[in-house]
């Protein structure tokens, strides 16, 4: 079954935003047996839009267009949609509620440019958006569903999930392209790859890849199959061997994160933790408690910025910074035993470095970065050399996957 | 001018990889005057690879294909540019030996399989590939040039500056099309656009236009004009009516964010901030960090997840928080003063909320958020209601931007 998708916005064609709507609805419909043979992007043009409908229409079984719903003149796909249809816009009164509603429940005025939202192509009908102003719209064109949704991604997913995958699924399909990725930490792309070297050759059943970003490598397994169970089982099979070979170097299942996997530690062994941190800047705190439900093992953390407010809040001896400097595996030491000793939690982790642009030195250069992580057994440090060729925020990202692989290793024993 | 984007790949069609260099390409594009007016994504199919450069060089004035010149038989750009133009591929010498030379110079082994790489259609031009294997190739149709670049973002990167761009700028291009953005926070999209509506109107010197994404509102103006200082002249006046009629709303120059100009205030003013965060866990102070140079007004910050962190870290009474609950507009005020008071910054800022998914009750909801902010003059407080429709992270992002547009504001006076 063919897909064709169209994404609409002058932000896109001038480059000024990255298309990231189209790669994931891709992979979804990937999951469903329908191929995303093309996907297209053009302006806030109602012509060009209503272009792209009709030849997508024509050649695919389902085309699903994102943006240019919102609620200003620019907002093009209604009209496009009416254009390619032939049929004229009019308001649709149970969409207009709806949108009316979603004002109220926020205490934010009704303004006339959002009546604009609830025009819908005669014959097409309106879709239920929970998450934003703008409703979608379904239209049939000679045969072929076109599902317009709106173009901000966490709207756009909510709606597909919400609004199209159910009625793709009660429609059924031929067969499906499924996929597995294993998350691994802990060693250079290179350094996994030659560990599956022959599993990563081509011809085979199950195509296997790796992809790296920011320090961490996943190992992307992918294969076509008549059924869901089918594809699982053969994916299954090759994820087990590429595990079995990575170790611990695997963080766990697929979708999982380094916070998510040492929270899963720490939920099960009923233990706790703090952080200190000083060039991360709050980052740390902010990955353990992206996790939902957090609170149960994330007690407090302080982000000791000054040294000042080292010795504050951590009690760190001001001598201690004074002979070794700040970014030191000593400091590092000190302020996780600190905030161990003062939070009352079972681990404590630190993080201080050189997070850059400027500050560094010829002996303490941009990248020099030490973690540590306390207990009652001791403490342990880790220092990172992550090299001046790398952005300030890729320092701290990297630090902070070091720091919580560090705590997930340790709760593995 | 009109550009023609083509990108060729089934890692692209499948979602497993986003497309980044179309954005890219169009923004250099649009730096020489042309405008990429389509993006089109397509698989390894050679036959659609085909129809898609006949019909980009039809409509445009200039066709970029990237992807598909790897040496694997899946890499099917080649033989689509010669179906496309009606002519044979055949061998060139040159490209040959330049591939052969690449091998060498890393002590890699030439394989035959990296012949097929010197392949060009009758007619084209290869294009010397210094970063990789891959030659790129010119060809032209119907006085369209055709450029075909590989889809390795570095190398394509690369290639386009050095052996596309100078080609361009040589045959000269009629004008530019320059954008500006003005990144605005505080209003809904359909209040900012109201106020500027008569500049969104279609047909004028400068297309105005909206983007929404986690509250934060960019007004884009995007205008055509002979040269990069007349089209930057038309902007500049265009930016300046914008910022006139909007104000507040308009955080500062383009690129800039609330934590910049938060920042940049701060330094101005010689003045210091901490932050005291329960419901966004770390991100406040992360956000301010992300700026180089924030250690000279950002001192410290105390992630107060429970209840007991809030009493020891900042000294609100354990009877308020049993009185009011930890989501109170008098909690969020005990943590901005106590953390005031402790720090010894002239600010301090608080912030806390349900950010869901669960822990929401009948009378403080998923999405109840209070952001307080502290100082010797006293302490101002908002209640936000973001409502459940929002993931987690939305939540807290929106609360950290609303968080320092307060600080923003109270500096501006």
């Amino acid at each position: 079954m063919r897909a064709a998708l169209i994404s609409v916005g002058s932000e896109l064609t001038l480059g000024l935003t990255v298309d990231t709507n189209s790669a994931w609805l891709a992979a979804r419909l990937a999951e469903m047996g329908y191929e995303a043979r093309r996907h297209v992007t053009v302006g806030d043009d109602w012509e060009e839009v209503a272009e792209e409908i009709r030849r997508a229409a024509a050649t695919a079984d389902l085309v699903v267009v994102t943006g240019g719903l919102g609620p200003t003149l620019d907002d093009t796909t209604r009209e496009a949609l009416a254009e390619a249809m032939g049929v004229p816009l009019q308001s649709d009164p149970e969409a207009l509620e709806q949108i009316r509603a979603f004002f109220r429940s926020r205490d934010r005025t009704f303004s006339e440019s959002n009546a604009r939202q609830a025009l819908v192509p005669e014959g097409a009908t309106p879709l239920r958006n929970a998450w934003g102003t703008a409703p979608g719209i379904l239209a049939e064109m000679a045969g072929t569903e076109v599902y317009c949704l709106p173009g901000v991604p966490y709207e756009m997913r909510e709606m597909f999930s919400h609004a199209v995958w159910p009625r793709l699924q009660r429609v059924g399909t031929p067969g499906v392209v499924a996929t597995l990725t294993v998350p691994c930490f802990g060693a250079g792309e290179s350094r996994i790859a030659e560990q599956i070297a022959d599993l990563m050759q081509a011809g085979r059943e199950v195509t296997v890849g790796t992809t790296a970003a920011e320090g961490m490598i996943d190992v992307r397994l992918c294969s076509w199959a008549s059924s869901e169970e089918a594809a699982r089982a053969v994916l299954g099979r090759e994820a087990e061997e590429v595990r079995r070979r990575l170790g611990t170097l695997v963080i766990g299942a697929e979708g999982t994160t380094l916070e998510a996997e040492a929270g899963r530690l720490l939920g099960e062994q009923n233990l706790t933790v703090s952080t200190a941190e000083s060039c991360t800047g709050g980052l740390l705190a902010k990955r353990l408690t992206d996790v939902p439900g957090s609170s149960a093992y994330f007690l407090r953390g302080v982000v000791t910025y000054s040294n000042r407010a080292k010795v504050d809040l951590l009690g760190v001896a001001a001598e201690l910074i004074e002979r070794h400097g700040a970014v030191s595996a000593e400091v590092a030491q000190a302020m996780a035993v600190g905030c161990h000793e003062r939070s009352g939690t079972d681990l404590a982790v630190s993080t201080t470095g050189v997070a850059g642009p400027s500050g560094g030195t010829e002996t303490k250069p941009v990248g020099l970065v030490y973690v540590a992580l306390a207990s009652r057994e001791g403490c342990e440090f880790r220092e990172l050399k992550l090299g001046g060729h790398l952005a300030r925020e890729s320092i701290r990202e990297r630090t902070c996957s070091t720091a919580l692989n560090m705590l997930r290793l340790r709760l593995l024993g």
